[in-house]
């Protein structure tokens, strides 16, 4: 195989064999993936859980994660959110010519070991090559089905009184790819990504016995974004307490350094639950004792009806949180 | 809304939101897609088909079809081609920022009048959007999942004396793609797209009592390189004869003007069947009686164990036919 990745490699002809039997297959084997039909035949169940996410992540490497482990982590995620267990992945590449295959099969590693991690298996793919110009580098979209184990997650559910619980700190992702991004950044750094599948920690939430209303992780938007979207299904208001909402001093610095606000800062490796207060403790007892969740906080409750998001900040006063307006960070994810 | 979709639009905050329930949920409305949460719940069934396809042609839109139908209709063949029905779609937009709304809004319209046709909801979906020059206007990635109908359909099923039968005429996507691209067809004109979804098509055959060995749609490669794959999934031969395969004056005569070979270029509305000889009347009554296999024709015959595919040509000799080497149009699906 060439080391440069052309668009020959995309014509679904022989490179494109070569191609998909030098560098897929060897990662992924799999039942149903070596049958290199259209599709995948797969052991399905009653009731299903579907997403999909297309990754454009600039740059593709970066401290904590790649863009293969967050195309990974980021579907599961999606499916635990929505009380899935995540069981098949399917893995599209849209490849910009001169990529080198070196990069590729990094890529390719880190997404098969995020797999493995996960417990999922790639069943099927696709594979295309633009011209230079046309891609940046390497975009890469998964869909991922789920079995569906815990029904009836919904913001709709929350009640006044309710808390709300961040898995850990706040905003590590998005600070560490715009540090990347600047070249600002070296490996081992005290900024990395937070990037991690949540299936465990949404599990053993789920598992624990809490009343738990819903869940979602905070990407693209951030924990503030995603609390407004939680207040705007229920109609209820949030009030957070800036104290008690953790954040790493070197996130802290960064976000300050960059003019960004770590609450609106992508994460990829955190989750928030909205868990009825007589059961807040069991929850964070359970999601503490896993590894992605062992700095959970209840970081703030669920108020009465006017859909509002209340930031308390340290010094008093009371800010009112609205979803992202504009992009405060493109091509994060 | 602005008129251009520009970054913002994929920040995940008000402008992603703004754009999904402007665009994208009046068109696709259905309650698993309504909950706007991470991932759709649905009901499933025993056996899965799980199937991906991104589409990246140049040009979006093109006589016969566009970005959009094809992005339908390529996944749910894929799953039809398995022995699937299709159910679910993931719809998934990798959008160049300066994409005119406008031409969104056509692409997503079309979406949604192919997926009706095909009987398949879109169910989740994402949206991202690049910086210019780092994309080409609109990417599309579509994943599905159908429930198994008909299991078993492999070529390692062929035998020798089986036939081979093509569902229609040979080349008209590719020839109609690369002569808009172009610049040299007008809508209107006789080179079109054959851009169709499949599913009546596969189940009408798979239910005539016909003893049926595989299907593949011949996309990428045309009918010579699914061919090649069928030999050589099989180990056996296969033989075609020139004069029975058809093949529209007009696709003929572009292929001629562009120095291309309709049996590599893509189709996007025809399948290749392999059937027992004894059933083979049978199952071509069951496809000519559908809209899209009107014109299906034996186009040769399953031959002894070399894993070739010989070309029989209207002068008497025999041609081999190997995989699609390199790329004979990019971008094509």
């Amino acid at each position: 195989m060439d080391e440069l990745i052309t668009l020959d490699y995309g014509s679904g002809g022989k490179k494109t064999s070569r191609l998909i039997s030098g560098e897929i297959l060897p990662r992924f084997s799999n039942s149903a993936l070596g049958e290199l039909g259209d599709g995948a035949v797969l052991p399905g169940a009653a009731e299903l859980v579907f997403s999909t996410d297309s990754f454009v992540v600039d740059p593709l490497f970066f401290p904590g994660g790649d863009i293969g482990k967050l195309a990974v982590c980021g579907t599961v995620n999606d499916i635990a959110m929505c009380g899935g267990e995540a069981k098949y992945l399917s893995l599209s590449l849209i490849i910009e010519e001169g990529l080198p295959r070196e990069t590729l099969g990094r890529v390719l590693d880190s997404v098969k070991r995020a797999a493995d991690a996960a417990g999922v298996i790639v069943a099927t793919g696709d594979t295309k090559v633009v011209e230079r110009a046309h891609g940046d580098g390497l975009y890469i979209n998964t869909a991922g089905i789920g079995f569906l184990r815990h029904p009836g997650l919904s913001p709709r559910n929350m009640r006044e009184g309710d808390v709300v619980i961040l898995s850990g700190t706040a905003g590590d992702h998005g600070a560490a790819v715009m540090l990347a991004r600047g070249g600002l950044l070296e490996a081992g750094d005290a900024v990395r990504s937070d990037c991690a599948a949540l299936c465990a920690l949404a599990e053993a939430l789920l598992c624990s016995g809490a009343e738990v209303r819903c869940l979602r992780d905070p990407t693209r938007g951030g924990v503030a974004t995603t609390l407004c979207e939680f207040a705007e299904s229920s109609g209820l208001g949030i009030e957070l307490r800036e104290s008690e909402i953790p954040v790493r001093p070197a996130v802290r610095a960064a976000c300050a350094l960059l003019g960004l606000d770590a609450l609106y800062c992508a994460n990829e490796g955190k989750m928030l639950a909205v868990v009825s207060a007589e059961t807040a403790d069991r929850a964070l007892e359970a999601m503490r004792a896993t590894e992605t969740g062992k700095d959970s906080a209840v970081i703030g409750r669920v108020s009465g009806a006017d859909g509002r998001v209340v930031l308390r900040t340290e010094s008093g006063g009371g800010r009112i949180l609205q979803k992202l307006a504009g992009a405060q960070l493109p091509r994060i994810c």
